[in-house]
């Protein structure tokens, strides 16, 4: 009866705030909720943190961490009645970690909700997202826009002087601000980038160098 | 081009968090927002607030608030860049004022995001909502559960004693904690309702004189 | 755990294709399913036909049928192992035939899918579709384009000369070639169709009065 | 403007149906439809064919064709008014080509619906849909039901003793009856799977030789 959930969106859509709003949902209806967080997304806490304010305390978990016999273990020790799981920054979960979010589904009728981006910022799919859009129940978009207004898909690095970074490590975390979300066709082509942009981040106290 | 958005849901599913990040979004992209709020819906001040603790300044709009006219207007003294119209309690406009964001969204070329719940304490549609699921381009649902675990979709209304109110004014606003967001099955059935969720509502200080 | 559907969309969407598909489906894998249709829809004979090309018996249905008792009574009396409830033009079902639907989903186990358009050719919402809107478990859209290649959402009303028709009754069945799916801009400014779209509709036997 | 959609499904959900509905939508408008269909799901003609009994013809393309520039020259020598590229058992294509369907949507402004299975008979993506999941501005999934009445996203390969084939080729076209759609559950315990299963695909005349 459970289901895998699988919310995706580009960079800097609320996806946080979503999980957040979803675990408060919960809670208000008298259930708990586990949080999980990949350790490369951990700043000096593992902590799920938003945008827009909002916080929670997760768990922070490694490539090697057995999301089931964890989940099991922390059902049986910690929760009361646990209503949901939830993992941020999903994309950064190995095949084998969303094999076991299905067997949580599947074999303790909980719900799993993921979020995460799809691609980096070359366009190339993350592990996590791969296996999510293969194997999840359902897929949900969070919509956010590009400067031009339309919906953004992709997610494109910049340095510090806001210039676009094409080659590089995918993973760069903790640093949200470095990346923008754009619509596929300004993602290609990012010499038309209007300084409106740049501009829009600096006040957000990022790119200050430049 | 532009599109009319209805996001609906049961109450307290997060619809004003949503809004609230929709809105965060084209701002922190360069783009300007305008919030609307139904009088009815406004308490102290004209104010959309999220359970989970964001908030922002709205235009308080009656039933005879020319929606279109209004815009034209805020959108000329008001914004260097409009970006989003975004409406918090939808259900509670008017057939009218629904066509409105049509033209809104068709001759101004202004996307349209409307936020609300499609039925009452009583299971009866809204007429905001009505038309807005009539007429709208995109209808998206936000979910929530109810205290079993199912999606929840009705809303229940309960008086202080966290009594099933089965009759009585379709609105009654300023208080949210006096509904329960329920799936249809038990909205149909509260003579079963655990102890449970009163016990919840009451932490959030609710029900209090019970 | 059963659920309620409504694929709603605009006129030829291929609501029929799909509801006839969705049956297929059910019985491909075992499970036999009733087909329900509106008498108001019944044309030489109670049948669900595509304009694609395929088709299937249906049960007429008139305002007044109980639809509850009456899938009790099939269910009992017809079928070995009842998977579904299918039902076209569910816009012209009544309130309280909606209200029915939610007590088979919910009381009988038995998944419904409803299928039909959200207005009519004056822009109106249907009783049927205005209900299942306000109640269903799942809203999913079906998608059509207008001729100008967006997406299309309401239904404009053509006499034999080609003319759009403003006024009338709601109901007018049996001739589904006298509607034309459009978007909502071009729906209200119908002085700016071009003639392909009549000649389309012409080459399909329609309009050979002009 | 154009948008690249990918509706995905398990197998026999349906697909085929609803993209040749599609293509017959875009042409009751006016406009032309170009088929593609991958050549190792060719059998004895290039033709699209769906269960239920529609068909069209589709133009075959290998692993190595060039998508972009083949519907450029499509285009210009065919079409008088190219409203739509629809492509089935999009699973089969490769990375290089989703990135030309990407082109031919943003530089082409021409809508791609692309169709097809996520995952292979052992649960593994495909290539081309792993892209696609990743790149295309709308996901839509098309259901189907397991024998248990359940969602269905996996697909069992069974021999023609009807039994579950975990190991071979990823490809084994033209033979759509060696497969069943199941849930995840059902997929990953085939020992429960009940007779009726079988004999309801011996009806179609798959499997007779058990």
């Amino acid at each position: 009866m459970a289901k895998l959930h699988f919310y995706f969106s580009a960079m800097n859509a609320g996806k946080s705030s979503n999980l957040l709003q979803s675990s408060f949902n919960y809670q208000e209806r008298g259930m708990e909720t586990l949080l999980y967080l990949p350790e490369c997304a951990v700043g000096d806490a593992p902590m799920i943190a938003s945008r827009i304010g909002l916080q929670a305390d997760a768990l922070a978990i490694s490539t090697t961490t057995n999301l089931f016999e964890t989940t099991v273990h922390e059902q049986e020790h910690r929760f009361s009645r646990l209503g949901c799981l939830l993992i941020d920054e999903a994309q950064f979960l190995t095949e084998k970690q969303v094999k076991q979010l299905c067997r949580i589904t599947d074999e303790l009728n909980l719900p799993v909700l993921a979020y995460g981006i799809r691609t980096d910022f070359q366009g190339e799919p993350f592990e996590g997202s791969q296996f999510l859009l293969s194997w999840a129940d359902h897929l949900i978009e969070l919509k956010t826009i590009c400067f031009c207004g339309k919906k953004a898909t992709m997610n494109l690095r910049i340095n510090e002087s806001g210039q676009a970074v094409r080659s590089g490590d995918q993973v760069l975390i903790g640093k949200n601000d470095h990346y923008i979300a754009l619509c596929r066709k300004h993602f290609f082509s990012t010499d038309r980038l209007p300084e409106s942009v740049f501009l829009g981040i600096k006040k957000k106290g990022v790119c200050e160098a430049t």
